[in-house]
């Protein structure tokens, strides 16, 4: 079997995060939004207002990524110096992420003033792009725990981070630094190498480098360049990488086949790649003025949304098809939804909320507003979710017992478009044997009532495929939800045919 | 705004295709899925089982990428000869498709015999990877009209393909050939300047050579780089590409910001990237045990459907967002609804087939079999064919005219998994004035009825979002159905509330 998402790991307790730009915003960012306290220092008085934009971009994101329940939300305090980021708040920081400009005296000093008030275990990590970290820890007190960790913009969607260690880092900090990333939803990638650029890198400098030669030549512009990459073997490389695309291209006569059928081809070129192309004025204009023309016609707020909507759309793509970066999100939505409680301390007398979340644009159809057949997703998610209450959690289903809907009567009320927020109740009618008839009302954010959705479902032996009984526990916990419900009014529209008032 | 794809363009109205392996199969593949009449020529005596399974695959592929009515397929037929495969047909080929293997003498002597039957007004299109069309036609009696037409393996699937000129090639060629690309659903990019290996292999072949040295040194296996590419940069590189990319991370400052910040830095690993490494025994057969583990648990076949399953998955994701190659997947699907007529020639005194396709991978969950929010799906899919026949098509909703849902009873009756047939049918139970209700009802492949769906519409103003009256023209040809329709007997399961018989 192919690897496996785990989804394990453990948070921080409090992370700090030194240098609030693109790549220290977006670990504050998942930081947050995956429940840990972040304290952050920068020096630049914008940037407060430059981690709101990121924080809001990244919120955008989250709520199309995922139905599962969010834990609580981390806080976020801005100090005045890094000492009070590692340690000044009700628990020092267990992770530190630096995240300033790449040079590697300003990197040291940081590092300098860190140690001096940094627990002796906590892990200190480097979002650097290249530099090796046995020359980040070179003038380090406790080197052991200094680490790369690498991730890749916006670091609030991308679950890439590469770990690297250099000569003085400890395993301790490599395996703490790896179970940290996992719990907040990343793909941790050990470079057991230390070299320059790491892996990653290394490929975006030499198509870098490429592309740069092509604009200089005149051979094609920043627009056809691009297209040429997401057009065709982008398409491949976010799913399957290199290696394993040119193994399925090379067919059964394998890898050792595809290269002796390619390498030699493949080399034409390589006599004009040595060179490496003057980064003149002329070059850096010609850039300029065709990325303009390219890309001119969007904001890069508005590219921004658009790259987060799309990352978003291809990560549950490849979710659907238990695959690469959709499996690093299911591991963690099954984290998530493992730390919710199948039963609840809320109140059980009234509906339940079951559901809430905000429309993601491709829900949305050619009338402008979100798809009829998206109102039963909605409705399938809060059953799903009344399900776990009562039990019939994974470990249920693959023990063999699940409920099956056998009916659905649905009242589309009033319309709702991409981005409000919507949440969805839950009225228990019935419940008893092998029947659960559910009765849910979706709402709008503002309580606008948008849909009702009647429910019949049977439980369901998953091995013989006919309806059973359910598990004693999980008909009890039913029955517990039955009782708090009868006195509850009949729902307006339940019991309704189509058509019929 | 963005670059429009128009989906226009004219099919050829027969192909030949010479040489029938990975690249030339899927040829043949796309070709016949867009009605296109294909003749082939491979002396290879297992070509025709290759190009089938090939055949299967993209049919896989294509059940699950669209569920617009495709064109009636086109004919395959292989011939024993490169004469009769370009013109033995009734209809000669207009494009005539070279994908033998990659060494110039083979296909000049393959032109040769392509000249002594070929139209005069034939393109021919070679397949190379990187042969510069001047070198190419350098021996062709009419060279205008050779080009390189550069796929991207699963060429059924992958949208781009660089056309390239040589110092002979004339426009027409050029121009023809990117209306045939066009028509059967890709996205050419004309590759202004004749270079070896044209934009998009220049990047594989610099990421694959520092792909191999850093299997050869050590630094990583082909899992580990891989997953590299695939949990971060692959994911950017499915929707923008290198300079929208880093025009978004460098923020307002702009393009030229980002290149004075980054340009020096990522300079520091070039000096080894001017070496080549040597593709010794040793190297290949790292490269060939890595692979082995990384992905030998899956078949050959395995990786393909996922691979394609995934592709799919993406592209349908791109789609929902209005973007990329989600882009050119839609102004295929318009021409190929545009191709449908709004009316029927049908029998309409029996119910209608308003759907039919496959059930994808990604509409099962975890219960197994297809997700009860995706019979919405059908039903919706079933409405909109529906509302499609009574004249209610893109053109009447941009004028401001659709019907909503108001109401929907499902009966879901039996499971069905994935990857088999459905379809669905639909009876009109009435339709007057602003009302429309539907009935359809949904089969397995094997005529099992799977569910029923039950729908009342109201037809709206889309300015205002109220109802109103549809147009003379939609509201005449309803009644058409309502009358053909109005002596069926009304289905089993019409016109009953949830729980009761």
């Amino acid at each position: 079997m192919a690897k496996q998402e785990t989804g394990a790991g453990v948070k921080p307790q409090a992370a700090a995060v030194i240098g609030g730009g693109v790549i220290g915003g977006g670990w504050v960012a998942r930081l947050i939004q995956n429940g840990v306290n972040v304290r952050v220092f920068d020096p630049d008085p914008q940037a407060s207002r430059k981690i709101a934009e990121i924080m809001a971009n990244a919120d955008h994101a989250l709520d199309r990524l995922t139905m599962a329940p969010p834990p609580a939300r981390g806080t976020l305090v801005f100090t005045d110096n890094i000492a009070d980021a590692v340690s000044g708040g009700d628990i020092a920081a267990e992770l530190i992420v630096e995240a300033v400009p790449e040079r590697l005296e300003i990197k040291q000093a940081v590092y300098a003033e860190i140690e001096q008030t940094a627990k002796p275990d906590a892990v200190i990590s480097s979002s650097t792009s290249g530099i090796m970290p046995t020359d980040l820890q070179a003038k380090m007190t406790n080197p052991e725990r200094l680490i790369v960790g690498h991730p890749f913009n916006p670091v609030y969607l991308l679950p890439l981070v590469e770990l690297v260690g250099g000569k003085r880092t400890g395993m301790a900090a490599i395996d703490k630094a790896r179970s940290f990333y996992t719990a907040i939803g990343m793909h941790p990638l050990h470079v057991r190498k230390e070299i320059e650029a790491f892996i990653a890198d290394r490929f975006l400098e030499a198509v870098w480098r490429e592309a740069l030669w092509l604009v200089n030549d005149g051979i094609a512009t920043t627009d056809e360049i691009d297209d040429a990459i997401r057009f065709g073997f982008g398409l491949r490389w976010a799913q399957m990488g290199l290696f394993e695309t040119y193994r399925v291209a090379g067919g059964e006569a394998g890898m050792a086949h595809f290269i002796a059928q390619f390498g030699p081809c493949l080399k034409w070129p390589w006599t004009k790649l040595m060179d490496v192309p003057e980064l003149t004025d002329e070059l850096v204009d010609a850039i300029s003025s065709q990325s303009d023309a390219q890309s001119g016609m969007y904001s890069i707020r508005e590219l921004e949304r658009i790259r987060d909507n799309n990352l978003v759309a291809i990560m549950q793509a490849l979710k659907a098809n238990d695959w690469g970066a959709g499996k690093t999100l299911a591991a963690w939505e099954a984290a998530l939804y493992d730390a919710v409680p199948t039963t609840t301390d809320d109140d059980i007398t009234k509906p339940l909320e079951t559901m809430r979340r905000s429309v993601p644009a491709e829900w949305t159809d050619y009338n402008g507003h979100m798809n009829e057949a998206r109102y039963l997703d909605c409705f399938s998610q809060a059953t799903d979710a009344f399900m776990r209450m009562c039990g019939v959690d994974t470990a249920y289903v693959e023990a063999g017992g699940s409920y099956f809907t056998v009916e659905t009567h649905i009242r589309h009320l009033d319309e709702v478009k991409a981005g409000a927020e919507i949440y969805a109740t839950t009225q228990v009618v019935a419940g008893a044997g092998k029947k659960m008839h559910l009765f849910h009302s979706l709402f709008a954010g503002d309580d606008r009532l948008l849909a009702t959705g009647e429910h019949m479902l049977l439980h369901v032996d998953m091995n013989s495929r006919s309806s059973s009984l359910p598990g004693a526990a999980v008909a009890a916990r039913l029955e517990e939800f039955v009782t708090a419900h009868k006195d509850l009014p009949m729902p307006d529209g339940a019991g309704r045919a189509i058509g019929k008032k």
